[in-house]
């Protein structure tokens, strides 16, 4: 989407070819820093380290990873090396592996020499697959939003989400914030709450960034003040992202998801989930079912900000870092093919 | 409650008689720095810069501040010109103005030379009259804990609670928190989950404070994440205290109450709200009634915390203070006089 005034994926290949462009998400929203990976180390090291994040951006980072690689070294174990580092450098992301595994698998039929142009191009259409499946999403978020925004013609058409599912997380337009970039890019007149969305702010400090940068109309809220703006009717739509739908629908998200979709639900206001279909997990039943990962109580004592961090607790705290909202609060599933009333 | 050690209470007569001494709560939880309010001119500003808050305590300070003013001089003018100046320290303050007549209707029949020591006498009774307030909610409330943990005494009894309603607000016991140290001085071995309560995050910094000082085991979480513990069973009560309870019995609260009301209900986990019964307001009708105050953005783009503050976002923002949890969400409302399951 548009940052500084002109079009940007979150990725890039580099100027020269061998090597990748990354935004240095450490850093946002208060610098703007463009870094340019030169090797398979440095693709690591961003991963690792979380210069860049989210699954499909990961994944993305990944594979130019492998390719810088195969333009060191060509030969099959400079390929599982490289391909056994990139992995470990975030364990959990499943896209990581994907992209890794799509990469291998176009390079190892072919001679040495040729490996790592064949990379680079692999590496290229998964950015590029990325972006067509996020901008499907968009596009039926668009027609929704069309509906959503004739029943109420004479003002603008309020959406919350809640965390980032934006560009940021992907290589362009994002999943819950795809249907807003085209709604916003075809007229219609978005406006958006971002929940800050503690304890990691990745609302406050990511999504609201990205919003700017594009020129969408925003407004940062506490996570607390969800439900009061849908009781007062300012809220027309709720979108988040995901991490796992489970079998029966069940939507694995960042802590507070729940608690927007139960107001969603008490209010009348529609819920919505944006997700590539690989995001349906058929194999896990029930939420139930997740594991809900237990991350750094430091994360909750702490808020991170403008040149640092500070300590806002003299006490101890707990931090589940995702919550289970049950499908039947969800009102739709928007995908790349469509929207999904039931799972 | 017990603070370093010794029993405190928020506000009590300094040790000549002639003045007040405070918590700069300002300074809270970083620092523990008693203040000697010496004069009427010292307590107005210790309310007005909000060194002292919380309704009742307000008031108490207020009283004592009306005494000083007597104690400088007895007269009429004095009495009324000090009445209106600590009237406009905090203007919304319903204890405010009340505490101040209930002073100034001890002392008008008095002579002036007797004026002072009454009004102290009065401030006196009105801190032990809100005392006595809390501690008979404190043991309608630990009446039910009782029974809550009959329930399941092989673990602690776990209570999730939003925001400060503590005896940082009051002279003594909280409201909401009354039935907790009660439980706590029992032995029922209860356990807090302390909502941080952004965007001024009372829970993070005054809330469990208290419950740190008194030995109340207690763990601060982010507000997104009391609907997951319901969830999975961790929470055996929600209570809250309230600024104004309506006809209806909706519950004018801090923002975020609402959520976690709805959280309560779809995990069949009681609901409570702790007041006193001069609370409730059977001159509005419902929630819908009242105003809800929207305080400065900065609370929401800044976060306070140890030696300062930070910001936490580029964009701008909106700060709804307070939020209405309907009367149909309400377990029950415990107030002095016993639990009332209907207004």
């Amino acid at each position: 989407m548009k940052l500084e005034g002109t079009h940007q994926r979150s990725i890039r290949r580099a100027a020269d070819g061998r090597g990748a462009c990354i935004l240095d998400q450490r850093e946002l929203p208060w610098k703007i820093v463009w870094v340019e990976l030169r090797s398979m180390a440095e693709a690591e090291r961003a991963i690792r380290e979380m210069w860049t994040r989210g699954a499909p951006l990961i994944g993305a980072t990944a594979a130019y990873g492998l390719a810088m690689a195969m333009a060191e070294d060509g030969s099959d174990a400079a390929l599982d090396a490289a391909h056994a580092t990139l992995l470990a450098a975030r364990p959990t992301a499943v896209n990581l592996r994907w992209a890794l595994d799509k990469v291998a698998e176009a390079v190892r039929p072919l001679p040495q020499a040729e490996r790592a142009a064949a990379a680079f191009a692999r590496a290229d259409a998964i950015c590029d697959e990325d972006v067509e499946l996020n901008r499907a999403i968009g596009e039926h978020g668009l027609a929704l939003f069309r509906t959503l925004h004739a029943k109420h013609p004479d003002r603008p058409l309020n959406i919350l989400t809640h965390c980032n599912a934006g560009w940021l997380a992907t290589v362009d337009y994002g999943t819950a914030t795809a249907p807003i970039y085209l709604a916003h890019d075809a007229g219609i007149p978005v406006h958006v709450w971002v929940d800050e969305t503690r304890p990691r702010n990745q609302g406050a400090l990511l999504t609201a960034f990205e919003l700017a940068g594009h020129g969408v109309p925003h407004t940062v809220i506490a996570d607390n003040a969800g439900g009061h703006l849908m009781m007062q009717g300012q809220v027309d739509a709720v979108i988040v992202g995901t991490d796992r739908v489970t079998a029966n629908g069940d939507v694995c998200n960042k802590i507070g998801t729940y608690l927007k979709a139960l107001a969603a639900r008490d209010n009348d206001v529609p819920f919505y989930v944006a997700l590539p279909y690989t995001t349906f997990d058929a194999g896990t039943a029930t939420g139930a079912d997740v594991p809900i990962e237990e991350r750094s109580p430091d994360e909750v004592t702490h808020v991170a900000g403008e040149g640092g961090s500070i300590r806002v607790t003299a006490s101890g705290a707990a931090n589940p870092a995702f919550d289970v909202t049950p499908a039947r609060l969800v009102t739709g599933y928007l995908t790349e093919r469509g929207l999904v009333d039931r799972v």
